[in-house]
């Protein structure tokens, strides 16, 4: 019993949201010596709920978290949400998400807070990713980490000297919106030739199925059955790892254009460590090792040595684990 | 005489030294309220020294410039010194230098400290400039800021939460190695389509005589008359302030090429203010309306706001002053 309680004492509790485009996750997280546990966890769909309900939902289950939590004697220290999209975090003001319509100019700090009457914390997704890795996960004792999370679009957290960089307006770590080519395709930013335009998920099917209706030869062909318009990354990373040369070509082609981002970021920054997440990043060492490769290529020499490249530690669960990481490091600030 | 005494009191001194390819100028600086002032100045040829010589003279000349203002009752507080290479700032260690040969591995703040008597302080040029422009020019009073030296290679100091960042291996800022095109022409740094390979110095030259030798119309060609070998930047600054069309075009090309360069650095960084600087930029306007306008076009909108691209205050004198103000942010730090 005794033990019990000291494990209680040195644990630190915060509630984290992952608030994505297709699920709102919560969990309530225990912090301790030994890492980062999910005591409990929630999710609904997204589009569930309008705006407003949707913030009364998140109330509704941040209040049970914190309930079922003090029993214990222990307070919850806050709760840290992570949005995908641009966030004053001063402020704890959505400007405006990604893929979730409704959410303009939107003050959730000020209204989750009076609510649920704990500490509240809105932050870029990105951002919490890289602050999970850095805190407690692939980045821990790192000073100078980039995070980089390669999905839909592909996003980027900054962690100098030991903290989150934001930049002025909260809009640092756009990774995905960096020059591959000044004359490439026009992308969705008003920019040319962006990473993303090569290697968001989006791009990258697009690519393969090209390929496939031009004649490509491939396993995924039988599979597909001429419909590539269903083909998914799951199915080019198993056949990768059948060994089909298409997939394979396609996987190098994704990891040589993130090498040659990557290098601007080690030429630009000279970071300690490079941590990949995402959806993409699933695909392993198929991307990892040509990401690795180029870097080393076109990178200054220099800024390699010692530089790691390593996969996400918390993978999808960086998004809830950083959003209470939140919550630690700005209540401990003060 | 009270007034003057005064003026003394709440004056600090250093001695900067700019140690470039082609000179060594060291310059002994008054920092006050009103800005820094250059009491005396001192400069020789690089070349005219080996290295240990070189490093005599310097000590020489720092001693000279030490004895001559403490007549007045002031402590030279140090001495800083900026180098075209890659410094190791924390030991003081150049690790070699861009165009000067013999100085490899060279603990150089040792040898001057054990001889000056004072503390010497050696760092990267371009993190120099950087510091300069932040500390008491064009980026002074802003947190976040990028530096970018144009020139025979383009280099970049990065300022960020007010204070220099050098990254890991002492390499951040390598503006010019970052990526206008994957395929591009190959770069000496092992990279491909770096920036510096379309816009420094050489390379602007090279492209213009290409066209001209390939009989672009230009008042430039009576000028050369078809000795184009001998073309120079200032030649082009003043045929495109002479509306020389083909000057005003390589002009915007190389502006355009830069546009984009920081285009990426905004979309990453999001700083508050950039800073250009080095000889190309003083073709003034002719370059930074097509770097603003280009910014504009390819950054995110949001980082754009409120977003300055200046030019550097201090110019050539950026790097002496620049060395002077490490003297005082490190003695100060203590």
């Amino acid at each position: 019993m005794a033990q019990e309680e000291q494990k209680l004492a040195t644990s630190r509790y915060a509630i984290g949201v992952d608030f994505g485009g297709t699920f709102v996750k919560l969990a309530l997280l225990r912090f301790s010596e030994k890492g980062v546990k999910i005591e409990k966890f929630s999710s609904f769909p997204t589009k569930d709920y309008q705006r407003d309900a949707l913030s009364d939902q998140l109330v509704i289950r941040i209040i049970k978290f914190k309930a079922e939590s003090t029993y214990k004697g222990n307070r919850v220290r806050g709760v840290g949400i992570g949005m995908p999209g641009r966030i004053d975090f001063n402020q704890g003001m959505v400007f405006d998400l990604t893929n979730v319509p409704g959410w303009k100019n939107v003050h959730l700090k000020e209204v989750l807070q009076n609510k649920v009457k704990i500490p509240v914390f809105v932050d870029n997704d990105a951002n919490l990713m890289a602050l999970a890795e850095s805190k407690f996960g692939a980045a821990r004792g790192y000073k100078h980490c980039v995070c980089v999370t390669m999905g839909t679009g592909i996003g980027g957290g900054l962690i100098i000297n030991g903290k989150l960089y934001r930049g002025m307006n909260f809009a640092a770590g756009e990774i995905g919106h960096m020059t591959l080519n000044e004359n490439g395709p026009m992308c969705v930013c008003g920019g040319r030739g962006c990473a993303e335009r090569y290697i968001g998920n989006r791009f990258i099917l697009e690519e393969a199925m090209r390929q496939l209706r031009r004649g490509a030869r491939s396993i995924l062909r039988e599979q597909l059955r001429n419909k590539f318009y269903n083909l998914t990354l799951e199915m080019l990373t198993q056949a990768a790892r059948k060994k089909d040369e298409f997939s394979l070509m396609i996987w190098q082609e994704v990891g040589n254009h993130m090498g040659v981002v990557l290098a601007d970021v080690v030429n630009f920054l000279n970071p300690e460590i490079i941590v990949i997440g995402g959806g993409v990043a699933n695909a392993g060492a198929l991307i990892m090792d040509p990401i690795r490769r180029v870097v080393r290529e076109r990178a200054f020499q220099v800024s390699c040595r010692n530089l790691k490249i390593v996969p996400s530690k918390f993978r999808e669960k960086a998004g809830i684990i950083g959003a209470g990481a939140l919550v630690l490091t700005e209540v401990e600030k003060k």
